[in-house]
Protein backbone atom coordinates (compact mmCIF):
# COMPACT_ATOMS: atom_id res chain seq x y z
CA UNK A 1 0.00 0.00 0.00
CA UNK A 2 0.87 3.46 -0.63
CA UNK A 3 2.46 6.18 2.00
CA UNK A 4 -0.05 8.73 2.39
CA UNK A 5 0.70 12.25 3.09
CA UNK A 6 -1.73 14.10 4.80
CA UNK A 7 -2.43 17.73 3.45
CA UNK A 8 -4.14 20.11 6.14
CA UNK A 9 -5.39 23.32 3.62
CA UNK A 10 -7.24 26.30 4.92
CA UNK A 11 -8.49 27.60 1.41
CA UNK A 12 -7.77 31.02 2.50
CA UNK A 13 -4.07 30.37 3.03
CA UNK A 14 -1.56 32.02 0.16
CA UNK A 15 1.29 29.84 2.15
CA UNK A 16 -1.08 26.95 1.87
CA UNK A 17 -2.31 27.44 -1.98
CA UNK A 18 1.78 27.58 -3.07
CA UNK A 19 1.90 24.05 -1.36
CA UNK A 20 -0.90 22.76 -3.27
CA UNK A 21 1.10 23.22 -6.48
CA UNK A 22 4.00 21.59 -5.25
CA UNK A 23 2.54 18.39 -2.89
CA UNK A 24 1.36 16.34 -5.58
CA UNK A 25 4.42 16.42 -7.32
CA UNK A 26 6.60 15.07 -4.65
CA UNK A 27 4.23 12.62 -3.52
CA UNK A 28 4.26 11.43 -7.00
CA UNK A 29 7.94 11.05 -6.84
CA UNK A 30 7.88 8.97 -4.05
CA UNK A 31 5.42 6.40 -4.98
CA UNK A 32 2.73 8.21 -2.31
CA UNK A 33 -0.82 9.37 -2.25
CA UNK A 34 -2.11 12.59 -0.74
CA UNK A 35 -4.76 12.92 1.32
CA UNK A 36 -6.22 16.59 0.86
CA UNK A 37 -7.62 17.94 3.79
CA UNK A 38 -9.15 21.47 4.12
CA UNK A 39 -10.20 22.82 7.20
CA UNK A 40 -10.73 26.09 9.63
CA UNK A 41 -7.74 28.13 10.08
CA UNK A 42 -9.91 30.10 12.29
CA UNK A 43 -10.93 27.70 14.60
CA UNK A 44 -7.62 27.14 15.72
CA UNK A 45 -7.09 30.97 16.62
CA UNK A 46 -8.32 31.41 19.99
CA UNK A 47 -6.22 28.66 20.92
CA UNK A 48 -2.96 29.71 19.65
CA UNK A 49 -3.91 33.79 20.23
CA UNK A 50 -2.75 33.70 16.69
CA UNK A 51 -4.68 35.78 13.97
CA UNK A 52 -4.33 36.05 9.85
CA UNK A 53 -1.10 36.88 8.89
CA UNK A 54 -1.87 39.87 6.99
CA UNK A 55 -3.39 41.70 9.39
CA UNK A 56 -0.12 41.01 12.12
CA UNK A 57 1.19 43.89 12.87
CA UNK A 58 4.90 43.97 11.20
CA UNK A 59 3.84 40.61 10.00
CA UNK A 60 1.64 41.23 7.82
CA UNK A 61 3.86 43.52 5.47
CA UNK A 62 6.74 41.19 5.39
CA UNK A 63 4.49 37.82 4.17
CA UNK A 64 2.98 39.90 1.49
CA UNK A 65 6.59 40.19 0.35
CA UNK A 66 7.75 36.74 1.72
CA UNK A 67 4.59 35.17 -0.09
CA UNK A 68 5.23 36.85 -3.35
CA UNK A 69 9.02 36.20 -3.48
CA UNK A 70 8.02 32.22 -2.85
CA UNK A 71 5.34 32.14 -5.24
CA UNK A 72 8.00 33.55 -7.94
CA UNK A 73 10.79 31.74 -6.80
CA UNK A 74 8.17 28.13 -7.27
CA UNK A 75 6.23 29.33 -10.85
CA UNK A 76 3.27 29.68 -8.68
CA UNK A 77 1.10 31.99 -10.48
CA UNK A 78 -0.12 34.35 -7.58
CA UNK A 79 -2.11 37.48 -7.43
CA UNK A 80 -3.60 38.51 -3.80
CA UNK A 81 -6.96 38.52 -3.65
CA UNK A 82 -8.69 42.43 -2.78
CA UNK A 83 -10.90 40.72 -0.36
CA UNK A 84 -8.62 38.91 2.16
CA UNK A 85 -8.89 36.82 4.30
CA UNK A 86 -12.69 35.69 3.41
CA UNK A 87 -14.55 32.53 5.70
CA UNK A 88 -14.24 29.95 3.31
CA UNK A 89 -16.76 27.84 5.16
CA UNK A 90 -18.82 27.30 1.83
CA UNK A 91 -15.50 25.77 0.08
CA UNK A 92 -14.42 23.33 2.45
CA UNK A 93 -18.14 22.15 3.27
CA UNK A 94 -18.45 21.84 -0.89
CA UNK A 95 -14.85 19.57 -0.57
CA UNK A 96 -16.34 17.44 1.65
CA UNK A 97 -19.79 17.16 -0.17
CA UNK A 98 -17.72 15.30 -2.61
CA UNK A 99 -14.60 13.88 -0.99
CA UNK A 100 -15.96 10.50 -0.05
CA UNK A 101 -17.93 9.57 -3.45
CA UNK A 102 -15.86 11.62 -6.00
CA UNK A 103 -12.74 11.81 -4.41
CA UNK A 104 -10.83 13.11 -7.72
CA UNK A 105 -13.72 15.95 -7.98
CA UNK A 106 -13.15 17.10 -5.27
CA UNK A 107 -9.33 17.25 -5.42
CA UNK A 108 -10.03 19.61 -8.90
CA UNK A 109 -12.62 21.70 -7.21
CA UNK A 110 -10.06 22.43 -4.52
CA UNK A 111 -7.43 23.41 -7.22
CA UNK A 112 -10.49 25.03 -9.07
CA UNK A 113 -11.45 27.22 -6.25
CA UNK A 114 -7.49 27.90 -5.08
CA UNK A 115 -6.91 29.05 -8.44
CA UNK A 116 -10.04 31.73 -8.30
CA UNK A 117 -8.62 33.40 -5.35
CA UNK A 118 -5.03 33.29 -5.83
CA UNK A 119 -4.29 33.01 -9.54
CA UNK A 120 -7.14 35.57 -10.24
CA UNK A 121 -7.41 37.29 -7.35
CA UNK A 122 -11.19 36.75 -7.20
CA UNK A 123 -13.42 35.78 -4.27
CA UNK A 124 -14.08 31.85 -4.30
CA UNK A 125 -16.64 31.74 -1.63
CA UNK A 126 -19.70 32.71 -3.43
CA UNK A 127 -22.05 30.11 -4.10
CA UNK A 128 -22.35 30.98 -7.67
CA UNK A 129 -18.42 30.64 -8.27
CA UNK A 130 -18.39 27.19 -6.58
CA UNK A 131 -21.06 26.24 -8.63
CA UNK A 132 -19.36 27.17 -11.80
CA UNK A 133 -16.36 25.66 -10.57
CA UNK A 134 -17.76 22.57 -9.99
CA UNK A 135 -19.25 22.18 -13.72
CA UNK A 136 -16.03 23.57 -14.99
CA UNK A 137 -14.64 20.01 -13.23
CA UNK A 138 -17.80 17.64 -14.17
CA UNK A 139 -19.65 18.23 -10.76
CA UNK A 140 -23.84 18.95 -10.74
CA UNK A 141 -23.30 22.55 -9.54
CA UNK A 142 -27.18 22.69 -7.78
CA UNK A 143 -26.48 19.45 -6.14
CA UNK A 144 -23.76 20.45 -4.80
CA UNK A 145 -24.96 23.68 -3.31
CA UNK A 146 -28.05 22.10 -1.88
CA UNK A 147 -25.57 19.35 -0.38
CA UNK A 148 -23.42 21.91 1.77
CA UNK A 149 -26.02 23.51 3.36
CA UNK A 150 -27.13 19.85 4.99
CA UNK A 151 -26.26 19.66 8.64
CA UNK A 152 -24.56 16.57 7.79
CA UNK A 153 -22.13 18.57 5.74
CA UNK A 154 -21.92 21.69 8.17
CA UNK A 155 -20.79 18.44 10.95
CA UNK A 156 -18.57 16.91 8.91
CA UNK A 157 -16.45 20.24 8.56
CA UNK A 158 -16.65 20.97 12.40
CA UNK A 159 -15.89 17.21 12.69
CA UNK A 160 -12.42 17.52 10.33
CA UNK A 161 -11.49 20.62 11.85
CA UNK A 162 -11.75 19.35 15.47
CA UNK A 163 -9.72 16.32 14.42
CA UNK A 164 -6.93 18.48 12.95
CA UNK A 165 -6.78 20.60 15.47
CA UNK A 166 -6.95 17.10 18.03
CA UNK A 167 -3.99 15.56 16.01
CA UNK A 168 -1.91 19.20 16.44
CA UNK A 169 -2.52 21.26 14.10
CA UNK A 170 -2.49 24.90 13.90
CA UNK A 171 -1.50 26.67 10.73
CA UNK A 172 -1.79 26.17 7.09
CA UNK A 173 -0.52 24.27 5.45
CA UNK A 174 0.74 21.46 7.65
CA UNK A 175 1.40 17.60 6.68
CA UNK A 176 2.00 14.44 8.39
CA UNK A 177 3.72 11.68 7.01
CA UNK A 178 4.79 8.66 9.23
CA UNK A 179 3.12 10.73 12.17
CA UNK A 180 5.44 13.61 11.29
CA UNK A 181 4.30 16.67 11.54
CA UNK A 182 5.72 19.28 9.09
CA UNK A 183 4.24 23.32 9.18
CA UNK A 184 4.16 25.42 6.40
CA UNK A 185 4.62 25.75 2.58
CA UNK A 186 8.85 26.06 3.61
CA UNK A 187 8.98 22.52 5.17
CA UNK A 188 7.96 20.76 1.88
CA UNK A 189 12.05 20.54 0.99
CA UNK A 190 12.35 18.85 4.42
CA UNK A 191 9.25 16.58 3.68
CA UNK A 192 10.43 15.57 0.48
CA UNK A 193 14.02 14.39 2.13
CA UNK A 194 12.53 13.01 4.98
CA UNK A 195 10.30 10.37 2.30
CA UNK A 196 14.12 10.00 0.36
CA UNK A 197 15.95 9.60 3.33
CA UNK A 198 13.86 7.47 5.65
CA UNK A 199 13.87 10.36 8.44
CA UNK A 200 16.72 11.92 10.45
CA UNK B 1 33.06 47.16 -0.36
CA UNK B 2 31.53 44.22 0.77
CA UNK B 3 28.01 43.63 0.98
CA UNK B 4 26.75 43.10 4.56
CA UNK B 5 23.92 40.73 5.52
CA UNK B 6 22.22 42.13 8.82
CA UNK B 7 21.97 39.06 11.08
CA UNK B 8 18.97 40.17 13.93
CA UNK B 9 18.81 37.34 16.89
CA UNK B 10 17.26 37.16 20.21
CA UNK B 11 19.88 35.35 22.28
CA UNK B 12 16.75 32.82 23.93
CA UNK B 13 15.52 31.75 20.35
CA UNK B 14 16.75 28.09 19.01
CA UNK B 15 15.87 28.93 15.48
CA UNK B 16 18.49 32.11 15.87
CA UNK B 17 20.74 30.00 17.32
CA UNK B 18 20.79 27.12 14.64
CA UNK B 19 20.95 30.20 12.43
CA UNK B 20 23.95 31.86 14.13
CA UNK B 21 25.86 28.05 13.44
CA UNK B 22 25.08 28.43 9.62
CA UNK B 23 24.77 32.83 8.14
CA UNK B 24 28.47 33.32 8.65
CA UNK B 25 29.98 30.23 6.35
CA UNK B 26 26.68 31.41 3.68
CA UNK B 27 28.03 34.69 3.69
CA UNK B 28 31.93 33.47 3.38
CA UNK B 29 30.66 31.74 0.22
CA UNK B 30 29.38 34.92 -1.39
CA UNK B 31 32.42 37.35 -0.03
CA UNK B 32 29.90 39.25 2.55
CA UNK B 33 29.88 40.43 6.22
CA UNK B 34 27.68 40.02 8.53
CA UNK B 35 26.57 42.24 10.82
CA UNK B 36 25.59 40.38 14.36
CA UNK B 37 22.77 42.30 16.01
CA UNK B 38 21.24 41.19 19.29
CA UNK B 39 17.45 42.60 19.97
CA UNK B 40 14.69 41.85 22.85
CA UNK B 41 12.87 39.54 20.67
CA UNK B 42 10.14 40.28 23.65
CA UNK B 43 9.65 43.91 22.67
CA UNK B 44 7.82 42.95 19.56
CA UNK B 45 5.51 40.41 20.96
CA UNK B 46 3.62 43.19 22.60
CA UNK B 47 3.11 44.34 18.53
CA UNK B 48 2.47 41.33 17.02
CA UNK B 49 0.25 39.80 19.98
CA UNK B 50 2.43 36.81 19.84
CA UNK B 51 4.21 35.04 22.63
CA UNK B 52 7.54 32.82 23.22
CA UNK B 53 7.01 29.78 20.15
CA UNK B 54 7.23 26.87 22.95
CA UNK B 55 4.36 28.81 25.24
CA UNK B 56 2.20 29.17 22.34
CA UNK B 57 -0.57 26.25 22.48
CA UNK B 58 -0.31 23.27 20.05
CA UNK B 59 2.68 25.49 18.05
CA UNK B 60 4.71 24.74 21.57
CA UNK B 61 5.26 21.07 21.10
CA UNK B 62 5.53 21.06 17.22
CA UNK B 63 8.51 23.74 17.80
CA UNK B 64 10.24 21.75 20.09
CA UNK B 65 10.34 18.80 17.78
CA UNK B 66 10.99 20.88 14.87
CA UNK B 67 14.09 22.52 15.85
CA UNK B 68 15.29 19.20 17.53
CA UNK B 69 14.84 17.97 13.94
CA UNK B 70 16.42 21.28 12.01
CA UNK B 71 19.22 20.63 14.50
CA UNK B 72 19.66 17.07 13.33
CA UNK B 73 19.47 17.95 9.65
CA UNK B 74 22.20 20.73 9.92
CA UNK B 75 24.40 18.85 12.28
CA UNK B 76 24.06 21.67 14.64
CA UNK B 77 24.45 20.32 19.19
CA UNK B 78 21.03 21.04 20.44
CA UNK B 79 19.69 20.56 24.30
CA UNK B 80 16.84 22.40 25.10
CA UNK B 81 17.74 24.59 28.56
CA UNK B 82 16.11 23.42 31.58
CA UNK B 83 14.72 27.16 31.92
CA UNK B 84 13.43 28.39 28.76
CA UNK B 85 12.96 31.11 28.17
CA UNK B 86 15.32 33.62 30.00
CA UNK B 87 15.10 37.21 29.93
CA UNK B 88 18.37 37.65 27.66
CA UNK B 89 19.20 41.62 28.71
CA UNK B 90 22.75 40.84 30.44
CA UNK B 91 23.73 38.56 27.12
CA UNK B 92 22.86 41.48 24.82
CA UNK B 93 24.15 44.37 26.37
CA UNK B 94 26.97 42.74 27.08
CA UNK B 95 27.50 42.45 23.37
CA UNK B 96 26.90 45.49 22.82
CA UNK B 97 29.49 46.78 25.58
CA UNK B 98 31.94 45.30 23.00
CA UNK B 99 30.43 45.82 19.48
CA UNK B 100 32.59 48.93 19.01
CA UNK B 101 36.09 48.73 20.16
CA UNK B 102 36.08 44.37 19.71
CA UNK B 103 34.40 43.53 17.34
CA UNK B 104 35.55 39.97 16.81
CA UNK B 105 35.58 39.61 20.78
CA UNK B 106 31.62 40.61 20.43
CA UNK B 107 30.98 37.91 18.42
CA UNK B 108 33.04 35.00 19.57
CA UNK B 109 30.75 36.10 22.87
CA UNK B 110 27.76 35.45 21.19
CA UNK B 111 28.60 32.53 20.26
CA UNK B 112 29.88 31.22 23.53
CA UNK B 113 26.99 32.53 25.27
CA UNK B 114 24.90 30.74 22.48
CA UNK B 115 27.14 27.62 23.16
CA UNK B 116 26.02 27.40 26.59
CA UNK B 117 22.76 27.91 26.19
CA UNK B 118 21.69 25.77 23.37
CA UNK B 119 24.52 22.94 23.43
CA UNK B 120 24.93 22.51 26.78
CA UNK B 121 21.51 23.52 28.09
CA UNK B 122 22.82 26.25 30.94
CA UNK B 123 21.04 29.36 31.67
CA UNK B 124 23.14 31.80 30.29
CA UNK B 125 22.25 35.10 31.69
CA UNK B 126 24.44 34.91 34.59
CA UNK B 127 26.68 37.67 35.61
CA UNK B 128 29.27 34.84 36.34
CA UNK B 129 28.70 32.70 33.84
CA UNK B 130 29.29 35.62 31.19
CA UNK B 131 32.40 36.88 33.19
CA UNK B 132 33.56 33.51 32.23
CA UNK B 133 32.59 33.30 28.77
CA UNK B 134 34.18 36.35 28.38
CA UNK B 135 37.58 35.77 30.06
CA UNK B 136 37.72 32.35 28.06
CA UNK B 137 37.90 34.84 24.74
CA UNK B 138 40.13 37.55 25.96
CA UNK B 139 37.76 39.60 27.32
CA UNK B 140 38.09 41.77 30.73
CA UNK B 141 35.21 40.04 32.57
CA UNK B 142 35.15 42.50 35.44
CA UNK B 143 35.34 45.68 33.02
CA UNK B 144 32.53 44.03 30.69
CA UNK B 145 29.97 43.46 34.20
CA UNK B 146 30.11 47.00 35.08
CA UNK B 147 29.95 47.89 31.45
CA UNK B 148 26.14 46.09 31.46
CA UNK B 149 25.19 48.07 34.22
CA UNK B 150 26.23 51.27 32.79
CA UNK B 151 22.95 53.52 31.43
CA UNK B 152 24.89 53.96 28.06
CA UNK B 153 24.61 50.54 27.44
CA UNK B 154 21.29 49.98 28.80
CA UNK B 155 19.64 53.05 26.10
CA UNK B 156 22.08 51.34 23.61
CA UNK B 157 20.19 48.04 23.68
CA UNK B 158 16.47 49.80 23.87
CA UNK B 159 17.58 51.84 21.02
CA UNK B 160 19.12 48.78 18.75
CA UNK B 161 15.69 46.76 19.95
CA UNK B 162 13.84 49.80 18.86
CA UNK B 163 15.63 50.37 15.40
CA UNK B 164 15.30 46.90 14.69
CA UNK B 165 11.29 46.78 15.00
CA UNK B 166 11.02 50.27 12.85
CA UNK B 167 12.88 48.17 10.06
CA UNK B 168 9.89 45.76 10.57
CA UNK B 169 11.97 42.90 12.37
CA UNK B 170 9.53 41.01 14.34
CA UNK B 171 10.95 37.45 14.98
CA UNK B 172 14.22 35.60 15.59
CA UNK B 173 16.25 35.00 13.36
CA UNK B 174 15.84 37.91 10.73
CA UNK B 175 18.21 39.18 8.47
CA UNK B 176 18.46 41.94 5.40
CA UNK B 177 20.09 41.83 2.38
CA UNK B 178 20.01 44.36 -0.49
CA UNK B 179 16.93 45.82 1.77
CA UNK B 180 15.52 42.20 1.49
CA UNK B 181 14.20 40.86 4.35
CA UNK B 182 13.68 36.96 5.10
CA UNK B 183 12.77 35.75 8.44
CA UNK B 184 13.93 32.36 9.73
CA UNK B 185 16.50 29.84 9.75
CA UNK B 186 14.43 28.52 7.29
CA UNK B 187 14.89 30.96 4.72
CA UNK B 188 18.86 30.86 4.70
CA UNK B 189 18.61 28.78 1.96
CA UNK B 190 16.43 31.89 -0.21
CA UNK B 191 19.11 34.03 1.36
CA UNK B 192 21.96 32.04 0.01
CA UNK B 193 19.86 31.80 -3.33
CA UNK B 194 19.60 35.41 -3.26
CA UNK B 195 23.38 36.09 -3.05
CA UNK B 196 24.19 33.76 -5.98
CA UNK B 197 21.54 35.16 -8.32
CA UNK B 198 20.97 38.75 -7.45
CA UNK B 199 17.48 38.17 -6.82
CA UNK B 200 14.16 36.76 -8.29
Amino acid sequence: MNKVIDFYFEFYSPYAYLASHRIDDIAAKHGCEVNWRPFMLGATFSITGHGPLTETPLMGDYSLLDIQRNARLHNVPFQMPTEFPKVSLNCARAFYALVDNQPEQAKALAKGIYHEIFALGNDGTQPETIARLAKQNGIDGETLLESIQTPEIKQRLKDETGNAIKRGVFGAPFFFVDQQPFWGNDRLEQLDRWLETGGW
